[in-house]
């Protein structure tokens, strides 16, 4: 079983899921994500996955069987153990608990060959009410503290399977980054007694140069300290601490802007690896007293969907310091984002 | 000029350093390190360079021509501009100062071919001593807080010259995560009146399942929450908390077990790419009542040196967490780069 450990400096924890007989020069190869015909994650290869969770398909489907348009299943190669318990324990500074969570997979299409942007709207949609159900489903677990779902695109993304595919992990702590967001929120509201995203949107709409698109519900943003080029946020544009709150509505507009950056992505960088992040409000409220009771976070935190596109490499400054080093300016990155729509526009009509 | 930008919600700093004319799928090229005869940094091409810093040479001796071991060159792609004053600013919630600060590449051998870990012994120490210099010299700039060096090697590790050579970066601020390391290691001893850094070494080393090699001055310490597989820090086994202060003999000792690990991880995982990072006090003491004032910090601040080889892709969990999951338990991995020297010592033998 994987074991989660804090830093005794940094106060950050890891999990280590040692696997079994992987030898120090296994992890040199370099291999690019696997598109043979024998993929667990395609239509007809059901029996390939550990079995499935739940999936969006039509009525009288037998679970595990093909005819699926969304399937989740648990990750084979999972990070945590859904059961057990958490033995937290110490020895002197070094404290550890049990890997505790829950690691899924969600397959978004049967179709090994589809392209996550170019899938018809209501498919999207259905992808993100899967998520939603499944978010709401694992927070009913009170063990998990957190819950972050994630998209990893190319290799140089991390992804291992080329199949369309995302990625949703349970923790039983807030991470110490999530912390971060959520406590600075917390203290602006309670400073203001506004929303420090929603201050920041308007912020940022007042003066268009860091907008890349938006629509009736969504805004993609050119984040202004961005570590990576081409770097973007995606907030709602009504305030909203849960993604798990958003009206039918509001799905329908987040998978057209989805598919709108992404499709910028692929034009204008190439088809760029990706990873995608989705920052929602974490599961559990902790008691008012405990430092992680959010208790006005209805009011002072806003979800959102954070996108990096994986051109650069991350090097010893930017491992040995938090600072980061973009070579694209936000604005000249949201220029270029924007730009091309335009181009392709007049050259579509 | 490139601009420190500040993160609203996080509060850590960026560098955007925009080069010019860079088209966005410029970025998508992943060419390894150049390997040309025109390489800049190899003896007899002094002149394309920028006019160097300093050398380590024989007597008489002409700046920027041949017959050098060591050779320090500002970075002809720098991040930061030496020139200029920091002009910091604001726009509501955004703050922003001009990138200021120095950034110079430390040429360790004329030699393009020449192995890091396999230069002499006396040769590793001019490199070391030639740290020890810049850092001094760089502190008396009062416009720099913090000065990191880093050694990138290999093309995943983000080296885009194969060259032997390190990098200097000096900083305006102190970066997020050495202040957090900074604010820990003074918490403990205003605590407990001990280093936290001297607590672990003696924790780690009572129970040695961690420690992959040792000598007179210095121990390897496979990481008890290591992000990474076979991350390893270095720590003098003395309190100290500024490397300057190393003696000659610590310096010998440290380019000896340099040399060790370096040739460990070379060997036993294949020659990987990895970043080294020197993390030590920051360059000048704010006055008391400054956030950034680390009065006690003779006595609770512990430098090291920090290694990642780079097996491991970031993926989407990492960036939207801070959670790293690591495939390989610490103990495993001192044990493989334990058992290896071993092997190698008998063959050897």
């Amino acid at each position: 079983m994987s074991e989660l450990r804090k830093d005794p400096i940094l106060d950050h924890w890891v999990i280590i899921a040692a696997e079994r007989g992987r030898r120090p020069t296994d992890f040199k190869s370099d291999a690019p994500p696997d598109t043979s015909q024998s993929c667990p994650f395609c239509g007809d290869n059901e029996h390939m996955t550990p079995p499935e969770i739940c999936a969006v398909c039509g009525p009288g489907r037998e679970p595990n069987t093909a005819g699926w348009d969304v399937r989740v299943v648990p990750n084979k190669f999972a990070a945590l153990a859904i059961e057990g318990d958490l033995q937290r324990s110490g020895i002197g500074l070094l404290d550890k608990m049990g890997g505790i969570g829950a690691h899924e997979v969600v397959i978004e299409t049967p179709d090994h060959r589809a392209v996550f942007c170019e899938l018809p709207r209501e498919h999207l949609v259905k992808v993100l009410d899967t998520f939603v159900d499944r978010v709401v489903d694992l927070r009913s677990d009170k063990r998990f503290r957190h819950i972050i779902i994630f998209r990893n695109y190319g290799s140089a993304a991390g992804a291992s399977l080329a199949h369309p595919h995302s990625q949703i992990i349970a923790l039983p702590i807030v991470p110490k980054f999530v912390s971060e967001k959520l406590r600075a929120a917390r203290e602006h509201y309670h400073r203001k007694e506004r929303c420090i995203f929603c201050d920041l949107i308007e912020q940022e709409m007042a003066m268009p140069e860091r907008v890349v698109c938006r629509n009736e519900h969504f805004v993609v943003l050119s984040v202004f300290a961005a570590r990576f080029p081409f770097e973007v946020n995606i907030f709602p544009l009504q305030h909203q601490h849960d993604f798990v709150l958003m009206s039918p509505e509001q799905r329908q507009s987040l998978a057209d802007i989805l598919a709108d950056i992404l499709a910028r992505y692929r034009t204008i960088l190439d088809d760029p690896a990706y990873n995608l992040m989705l920052q929602t409000s974490p599961s559990t409220l902790p008691k008012p007293g405990h430092p992680e009771y959010w208790g006005t976070i209805e009011y002072d935190y806003h979800w959102h969907i954070e996108l990096i596109p994986r051109l650069t490499k991350v090097a010893g400054f930017e491992w040995g310091t938090g600072f980061y080093i973009n070579p694209v300016s936000p604005e000249q990155a949201a220029g270029f984002l924007r730009e091309d729509a335009e181009a392709q526009g007049a050259g579509d009509g």
